[in-house]
């Protein structure tokens, strides 16, 4: 009998998801980043949920405060994706029974941090006692069905984008697991970035807002399985001539030896949108973040051929579907 | 400093709440069986989340189907106490890494299974890799600001009622944890009421409908602990003059010499309804739920002195505060 460390997460979900019964008229199909069931008319109510569990998802260095925000922002980052306002959250806490007093008002605190940020109230949740540190968040809005923005509606001769370079928490990761100690200019960018992530919600409000999108999923899995999900869900491929590393990733990567593209592919956690965007739209989108501060950065195009493949200084490179997965043995991280 | 095993679930969640900054305009106060956001109008999103966690919420004899279906009851139960038909769930699931194949499958029909029996679709969720099996059911539906029946109603005159007897699950408990072998027309139906329990979702709702409840609770801390939560949060005491013990739980007490009371108010994870009845609204209550096949047996009354007192065959018991609680080291089970 097969394991699931050897069957990995999209294995699992599989499974549930051909045993459950489809709820009739689902306004957002499973496997998408939010889940949501309809209210009225064109209303629906937006629900995610994501679940923080101390051995996978908090690396040493960070914080039970920085953990109980960062279970916050996880989950506000799929409601960036899919344009939509996060109201309110529920807590479920599994908390192990060794924790302080102290602990506690960590966890309280970082978890009113994560919420006060983004705009939401915590208005519940549960508390219970488990081996190890576990914070289930969920999320609740509400939205319009025409509103929001599936995986699914990416065509060949969109544009394909990206709300900032990617590689900082890969390679941040590896400093906090391997020890490194590169120049304090670049570790402390890096290092923050897996400790204090950041959610998109402004960008992903405000291209909702212009409806510049076709489709749109968050990059917490890495940028590669990202553009897989988004060909898969929309039956289109990527032609990419733009990988945005950011800057201290090349230098991280120059000073250990390391693939600079290979840190921002395949990584994870790391909460960029990953979208499509209407061409005639695409200079408006791109002005609308820009005067707010914020990025839209474009990566190529949809294309008909379902492969994704990247062309950078010359060089072709296919990109693989690899990235975060729970269970699997092989990890980058 | 302190252990939160030493504090208990209770100290942890008051800290929550002073820290969390409260929804202005919260329809539902924190605390409540469930939790809401206001949509427009009247109208609420009611949303409640509770985690079952394999080490302290799976006793031995539990299959993984019947665990994973639990987990899905015990929320539909607090749905039933505020009159809420729940419409979906989200669950995010933690699992152990050397789970088999097989383990999936019976985890994803158990959820079914309990979603089916109240309705439920799930319509999304999470799976994550953990020490210990966890799995966070998120119920979410929608209803009226005025049908919701909170905790908080109740008047001095109200009939104090439940909707079955009390005291299975801690005779089942104790028959699973301490190996017992009691006669099996007693051991069947006090153990498959921790295995297979039933949330009273049908006499919740009709209630409701009938709105005859001024507050309402389950027990899934123990009809003691539902008492004192209703007369926390209302004002009231009560004066009790029947506690109705399940048949099979007076045969069992006394096999064992146990105090059958004493299995029947400081239980727990049963999941009956504690409810305070409009009095000129009790018999055609009681009626409702009669024709349906359902139980409303009346306690005794509420009272404007706030003491919890039970008058039982001419013996005066205070009912105390206590029942089911998380990392508290002195355990019912």
């Amino acid at each position: 009998m097969r394991r699931i460390r050897e069957l990995g997460e999209r294995w699992i979900i599989r499974v549930l998801f051909e045993i459950f019964e489809p709820l009739p008229d689902m306004p957002i199909p499973f496997g998408d980043d939010v889940s949501a069931i309809p209210i009225n008319g064109e209303n629906i109510v937006v629900l995610k949920t994501d679940m923080l569990v101390g051995k996978t998802d908090v690396p040493p260095g960070m914080s039970l405060r920085q953990a109980a925000r960062k279970a916050i922002v996880m989950n506000v980052s799929d409601f960036a994706a899919k344009g939509v306002r996060p109201i309110a959250a529920l807590v479920s806490l599994g908390l192990p029974p060794d924790l302080t007093e102290e602990d506690i008002r960590e966890i309280a605190l970082g978890l009113n941090d994560g919420a006060k940020e983004y705009g939401v109230y915590i208005i519940g949740g549960d508390t219970n006692e488990s081996l190890d540190l576990t914070v289930c968040c969920i999320l609740v809005g509400h939205s319009n069905r025409r509103r929001i923005i599936r995986r699914s509606g990416a065509r060949p001769g969109d544009i394909v984008a990206v709300t900032g370079p990617f590689g900082k928490t890969s390679a941040g990761l590896k400093i906090l697991l391997e020890g490194l100690s590169p120049p304090e200019y670049i570790r402390e960018p890096l290092v923050k970035s897996v400790l204090m992530p950041g959610a998109r919600l402004r960008e992903g409000l405000l291209l909702a807002d212009l409806e510049a999108l076709t489709a749109s999923i968050d990059s917490s899995d890495g940028l590669a399985w990202s553009l897989h999900e988004l060909s898969d869900a929309s039956g289109v491929g990527f032609l990419i001539n733009n990988i945005p590393v950011a800057p201290e990733v090349k230098e991280f990567a120059g000073e250990y030896g390391l693939d600079p593209l290979d840190l921002s592919l395949y990584g994870g956690e790391e909460y960029e949108l990953v979208v499509t965007v209407k061409p005639e739209i695409w200079d408006k989108a791109k002005d609308a973040l820009n005067s707010v501060g914020a990025q839209l950065i474009e990566l190529g195009r949809a294309i008909s051929d379902k492969k994704i493949e990247a062309n950078i200084d010359g060089k072709r490179i296919v990109i693989e579907r690899r990235g975060w997965e729970h269970f699997k043995e092989e990890r980058k991280h």
